[in-house]
């Protein structure tokens, strides 16, 4: 046993995710993910509905986040800064967990309907930032335009964090790709 | 007759949308598709493989557009500059359909797996607008980030245009869309 004994939920992730990879998603089944975690299928649907969820349980969490970061910034922040800090904190959080991000992202882009699942979640993601924006006084159209933008930067650095064997820092690939959507739309 | 007949295709497109809008996208289905447009289902299914494909042909043209245009702009405009063109021209085709494009955008906004499949559409434009721009020689993050605000900006202010009583110009609100994502980006 190592130093850190993961919990059902976290042994039944792990390995989910390692049967993704071996079988491929649509391949591998409850029964056999229960297995390999040495739990039973009953245990699985306590944790989760479907092996589906295994990947996108984690979407409400981190949507909670983001809108109590994007909240939580200084009155003074411009919309930009208050979520470029929310994607900053959360970038934080998944950096503990880099390989089975890793390993998550490899699953969804081996597989067209996760491909959208995947869409589905970001854009309530963005959705989700862009109330929270509102709810600063943000106006409507300032609001949307600075959560898509932020969303946008979020997905390519952590493709570009998920993809590169140099291990980065997640929060400092996310800086500079907001600052290169920066000098982008200004038109560098 | 009016000083314009609609083709078979167009009036069944029309027949299509109005159904949907009375009588919702599930309910509604061909053969009342067909018959509001005085044809008959097996003309319907010429031109489309389901009722969703209505709403959705246009997909494949609008995305050939979008390249050409990256791909023509002068070799001297900046990323964001060729996908400004290039989602003006666009707009400036969708203003003449306006009417139908503004009933387009209330049946999708009605239907959770409508919006889904259109929130599909809009990732594989983006990735579409990023390819042509990777083969004018910008690199693969500026290109996806020029992309995706771009598409971002469609997005906001087709909204925008579909939603307002007023009428405006869809190419001015493009533009005045993509200059306030300038300045949400520039931290204003």
């Amino acid at each position: 046993m190592g130093r850190w004994e993961p919990d059902a939920r976290g042994r039944l992730e792990q390995a989910a995710l390692e049967l993704f990879i071996e079988r491929g998603f649509e391949q591998a089944t409850v029964t056999e993910i229960a297995e390999r975690a040495g739990l039973t299928q009953r245990t699985f649907f306590r944790h989760f509905a479907d092996k589906r969820e295994v990947l996108f349980a984690g979407a409400g969490l981190l949507r909670e986040f983001l809108v109590s970061a994007v909240a939580s910034a200084p009155d003074s922040a411009a919309p930009i800064a208050a979520v470029a800090a929310a994607l900053e904190a959360a970038g934080a959080l998944l950096q503990e967990r880099r390989e089975s991000a890793r390993q998550r992202q490899a699953v969804i882009a081996a597989n067209a309907e996760l491909q959208e699942r995947e869409l589905i979640k970001l854009a309530s993601l963005a959705s989700a930032i862009a109330g929270a924006l509102r709810q600063r006084g943000v106006t409507d159209r300032a609001a949307s335009l600075a959560a898509e933008a932020g969303i946008a930067v979020f997905r390519i650095a952590f493709e570009r964090w998920t993809s590169q064997t140099n291990q980065p820092d997640l929060p400092q690939v996310i800086r500079e790709s907001l600052d290169e959507l920066k000098a982008v739309t200004a038109g560098e």
